[in-house]
């Protein structure tokens, strides 16, 4: 028996297409179909149900967890042994494509439809995972089903956090029926493998089909916000005025400046939320609100970085204003297991596909479940410099494939160990 | 017989706090009861039908025109002579306070149910005016009710204007019952002059009661648009990226060094509305939209002001931005008449009230009826430097009073002009 398997692709791809069909929208910029599928909305939850039949269809044993993480099973020949565990997210941004996440885990179902088509009995079990609200978009904290599930979180602290509009997750999951009966803590797997698109342009331009992840480089999620005072646009005089939106574009600015200085490794700033208050064109901002989202290889670098951030803002309140910050996630530089990534190479190699190591600039589940056991990460790559979070994120039917085949072999592999 | 008369201070208050009440909020940031009255709302129907009520139990003939402008006349002797107007507005912006345009209105009618009072016949009829829509915010042009009496904008634009949620003014006039059987055109009046408050802090610093308007500074507004691209924080590299949030955030910077600069005289610059999308933290903004309101009491160094700003705007798009900008306002510096300030000072004078000459910052009704008639304004001290469209906005009882009065004196006399 030989221990190279491939997947049924044009199978794959029908999963991933026809997921893509729940939460789906006319993108008017892009004017392409997009994905809109935040956690524990109606969307997410018809998603998950199908999913789910997904699981039962091909044999196996779903169970859901208190904090809405589903786990779907399949036995192997030794009852006792910890189980291999695959699998990623099905929640999505507001402005989406269909394969963030959904690839893992339709990738994941579709290696376990193959070994039940090939008859295959594995030594150990394999689990494909689902987990909650990875984006982090809807409840503020992203990787928060992993992170429950590894013990970093606790599930009291999940089910308080709120959206927007004020609904709790503990709501919302039992609203949408996933308050599962399984424990939150999940029992340490032999290891985790994950594959996920690339979101980025390095494996393109390498020319190469799969990414072998070293590790996940630092996130740094915080808000600002910035108490100013409203005035009138056209009478107060300018060095009266403590403007909020102001001070918010300043710091925006500033944060480029310290990308561009060089000074703090490979970092990289965003921010994407930004409200000012009360959004009148003739009033000055009494309150802005931002987000700043960093990114960094090098923990030394990153704690630099929010320092000198966290100075420039006291700089700014100079200026009559004041600014409180509130953190809203932390991550280090997680760094994958060696043995897990040789396994995932050597699956490349069998599988004829050139491949490169790399770093993820993104936050994944994967960097959770690595304090648990040995993991490590498949990357896929994506068309258009790998944009991502976008109705235009696209890998092809045969990138999808060659990085399940690698996953096929991979758990294949895993799970044969003793 | 006179021509020096007073109004009632108790009266005049108690009007200006009824009105508050209709659209009162409770501010949570100031502690303070505040007024949000956007034009053609609820509330401001409710408020126009108190002030109609007020204008009918002081015996005037109400007409409404087909902007929703309402005039109440008093009338003359001399049924063939041209009215003398005063006036002002009672929409608000939405963090109001008691004071912003209401003064004008109530102040109008408190006049003339003085008149009433003392028997008074003038030679001319008096006319209060509530213009629509002044604030500019909901519908995005202000002074809009008296720039269509003006015959400045047509009757057909102000009402294919909408607001954010699509709604268009004609139907929300018709929605509140304000479509009114008058002609929108206003007949040149005999003269026209509004007391407002003055929503700065000149007055207070110079230790003066009242403010002989000698103009209205040049307004522009301005509505920009920028399109970038939707991507990933994590994974996307710097280099890669068209923020467009990014852009918006240097084009305020850029506002606030040309505002410092001093090379384009008085120049005020607000962006007080700014928003992103998606609005995600984890996502690069794909677009940005945020308002310009420049203010300059010189149309050359605003025309100056406004082609440096285009300028920028074009650096910006060499980053693969596209940013559309779109005109929402513009009025150049409106002179007022010499004469009737010279009627008003004579009227502080012969009230025993301190007065100086200055210039509007804000944009009021009484710019628009410059075109039509000889008019100029009366400003009352604020408190707390002025502050306004907040509900921090106060002027005491005495300090309306006094404004109220010379503009008692200055429409009676003018009212007996030939």
């Amino acid at each position: 028996m030989t221990d190279i398997i491939t997947v049924n692709r044009d199978r794959l791809w029908r999963s991933l297409m026809d997921l893509a069909e729940i939460g789906a929208y006319d993108d008017e910029r892009t004017g392409l179909r997009g994905v809109n599928r935040l956690a524990l909305t109606d969307a997410d939850a018809a998603g998950r149900r199908l999913v789910i039949s997904w699981m039962e269809q091909a044999g196996l044993t779903v169970r859901i967890d208190k904090m809405g993480n589903i786990y779907g099973r399949r036995d192997g020949a030794d009852p006792e042994a910890r189980p291999v565990l695959t699998g990623s997210h099905i929640d999505s941004v507001a402005t989406a494509g269909a394969f963030d996440g959904c690839l893992g885990v339709l990738g994941g179902i579709e290696v376990l439809r193959t070994l039940n088509e090939r008859g295959i009995t594995t030594r150990r079990p394999i689990e494909v995972a689902v987990f909650t609200e990875e984006e982090g978009v809807r409840f503020g904290t992203d990787m928060l089903g992993s992170a429950v599930a590894a013990n970093r979180l606790t599930l009291d602290y999940a089910h308080a956090l709120t959206d927007r509009d004020g609904a709790t997750l503990g709501a919302e999951l039992a609203r949408t029926g996933f308050v599962g009966l399984a424990g939150e803590r999940l029992d340490p797997p032999h290891a985790y493998v994950e594959c996920h698109i690339e979101q980025g342009p390095v494996l393109a331009q390498a020319g190469v089909e799969i990414g072998v992840v070293t590790g996940v480089q630092g996130i740094s999620w915080q808000e600002i916000i910035i108490h100013g005072r409203a005035a009138h646009a056209g009478t107060t005089p300018t060095e009266l005025r403590a403007d909020a939106g102001l001070a918010a574009a300043q710091i925006i600015v500033h944060l480029r400046a310290m990308v561009d200085s060089g000074s703090y490794d490979d970092l990289r700033a965003t921010v994407g939320y930004l409200a000012v208050h009360p959004d009148l064109t003739n009033i000055v901002p009494a309150r802005a609100e931002l987000t700043v989202d960093l990114r960094n290889p090098d923990d030394t670098h990153m704690a630099r970085a929010e320092q000198d951030l966290a100075a420039f803002l006291r700089t700014l309140e100079e200026n009559g204003l004041s600014i409180s910050t509130r953190r809203m996630a932390k991550t280090a530089y997680v760094p994958f297991d060696d043995t897990v990534q040789k396994v995932i190479a050597r699956a490349a190699d069998d599988h004829g596909l050139a491949h490169i190591s790399l770093l993820s600039g993104a936050g994944h589940d994967a960097q959770e479940i690595a304090v648990l056991c040995p993991t490590a990460m498949i990357f896929v790559r994506g068309e258009y410099d790998g944009i991502s979070h976008n109705p235009r994120e696209y890998s092809t039917p045969e990138a999808c494939a060659h990085g399940i085949d690698v996953l096929a072999t991979t758990l294949l592999r895993l799970a044969d160990q003793n």
